[in-house]
């Protein structure tokens, strides 16, 4: 977390635009933010709330940086819900995701310029702040040259997908893969990615009122085949792999009864690469699937990847994205772009049920 | 199958001793074997019977042997079940393991001599059988200077438990693993092949009448710590893993709620293998266990190890069990030897829960 990295008094309150109080009695004024705050575990629209901060002076290694746009997703609302793996001291500002431009950088920074475009390198920063002050070593430099929505919603969603599809199984182009949660941010990087290494997908997705809007949705973006959770379970499936490899690689964002359909349709000696739970079940595989069709059950988060790895390799991965983006292989999600004094409509639309766009806070 | 891989004829039943048939018409006199046959699936006990058969000529590539020692595995009695992966065509011998004596080799046999052990390279081969011919391919030498019932039970338990230690994590001496089943033919394998390889071992075990001796039998053969799964599931056991580091294996042949128990004491990033369902239940798995404590769930099935890797191979693990063994780090489990015609004493002693001891039989 930006936050978090920073001692409590980065939390201080500052009076707003009709405060009242003086400014900070430091003798150089200090820089104010705009920032997404929460000082207690909760529903995020009760526990929301946005605030001004003072922020910390600039050290010899710190970045000043302005934020461009910083998605809300789904780990971002568990975080204040207080369900996810790790949490922030509190208070924190919201966000683990996003865009900024360097505005000022510390006598000892020398990977990013006044200008340059910065991610985080690492989840728990809080991107939901105007303005902040960074240590050179959690940020990466992008390029400038991609779509703003694109570098906004780079560095968690597409990093995942990239992540998964190469570091669990040698995929050759030809070869096949099935995802649940196909619609989700990282579903729809990998239905891109996907199609750009030659991959061939199967596309699970709830049904839904909307269901062929969709469909034709994901299949523009390279989707090959879509279905719904219902027709996965049906016995005409079992025709459709008369005429198609068996996937490989499986991607399970859900758990439950629909990891066990994934489990069922995978190839003899396949990887299930877990990384959500929408379903709040556990994955559940019989014991002969493991033994005599020998498949391999496995995990992935990408914070855990970014810190066992170096920021050379992080900044690698992004690299390799951005060819992806400029080739126009790899897009950002359906966005809507919410100013962040309306947050709340942001929060509240993310926690809807089959709300197709991300939302994007623009600062 | 040794039976499965001749033509039906080889099951053709000879008159027993007090039979009135005339022997085969061949022009030389057929050799004939007693063997186990059973011509259905059904309950071991019904189903299978002690018969003659005939052997078939020896080809250039066939080794005659004799059968000397065979044990009566849970595998056994689930293929003659018609509940196992794979199944025999009908009629069977059944048994898949053992050893036998080289009596006879065809012209164009290299790797054996008569007097030589051999043992099968592959599951299937119907071993409960006084003698056999069979093609060179599908048996592998054994030195003849390791106890008769450590070679009858070389080819797949100590195979098991040796690969799984050795092919799922990289292990270090001091490194701990926990499995359940531990008093199972595998689980003793395992046991002893840890302690040769300085590894530290978590055993778990249903609770029984006797359990104390069956605790102190295991700690004879180097399990560290013996839980049952009741005390697993106690919270003391918090505090046993302050002083004990967490498993990085985890060996499952049970499934159901002892899995369960397996993976919440396994170390970050730590595999669990399944090579087994005794208790007819799935695994399952938190979502948070895949994403946040990175766990690995995988199967081993040593009949597939087999097909896909060379005789030498196979050959090489033969050799380093074989040297445990001449170290005294690696026994029998404990054997009824009981004479083939006591064969339906064996197969009953071998379906009932807690029986401690392997039932071989003696040709």
């Amino acid at each position: 977390m930006w936050a978090l990295r920073a001692a409590p008094a980065r939390l201080r309150a500052r009076p707003g635009p009709s405060g009242r109080r003086a400014a900070s009695s430091s003798s150089r004024p200090a820089a104010a933010a705009r920032a997404l705050v929460y000082a207690q575990h909760g529903e995020p629209l009760k526990v929301v709330e946005l605030k001004n901060l003072e922020l910390k002076p600039l050290g010899r290694s710190d970045i000043r940086l302005k934020i461009l746009a910083a998605p809300v997703n789904p780990a971002d609302i568990n975080m204040i819900q207080g369900t996810y793996a790790i949490l922030p001291k509190l208070p924190a500002v919201g966000g683990n995701e996003g865009v900024g431009q360097v505005l000022e950088v510390g006598s000892a920074v020398t990977t990013v310029k006044p200008g340059d475009w910065v991610i985080p390198a690492d989840a728990g920063l809080g991107t939901w702040q105007t303005e902040a002050v960074i240590s050179e070593e959690v940020l990466v430099g992008v390029p400038s040259d991609i779509p703003l929505l694109c570098a906004a919603t780079l560095g968690v969603n597409p990093c995942t997908a990239y992540r998964m599809l190469l570091d669990f199984e040698k995929l050759q182009p030809g070869d096949s893969i099935i995802q649940n949660a196909a619609n989700s941010g990282v579903g729809q990087a990998v239905i891109q990615i996907a199609a750009a290494l030659g991959l061939r997908t199967i596309n699970v997705v709830r049904d839904r009122p909307d269901l062929q809007k969709l469909v034709d949705r994901l299949k523009g973006l390279g989707a090959e085949h879509v279905f719904t959770e219902e027709e996965m379970r049906k016995p005409e499936m079992k025709d459709f792999f008369k005429n198609f490899p068996r996937p490989r690689l499986a991607l399970n964002c859900v758990g439950g009864k629909s990891s066990t359909e994934l489990i069922r349709h995978l190839g003899h000696s396949g990887t299930m690469v877990t990384y959500g739970g929408m379903a709040k079940q556990p994955v559940t595989a019989s014991v002969s699937s493991f033994i005599f069709k020998d498949i391999k059950l496995r995990g992935f988060w990408m914070s855990q990847w970014k810190k066992d790895r170096s920021p050379v390799q992080f900044k690698e991965m992004i690299l390799s994205l951005c060819d992806f983006i400029r080739q126009g292989q790899l897009t950002a999600p359906v966005c809507s772009e919410v100013p962040l004094q309306d947050y709340q409509v942001a929060l509240e639309a993310s926690m809807k049920p089959f709300v197709s766009s991300k939302q994007i806070l623009i600062m």
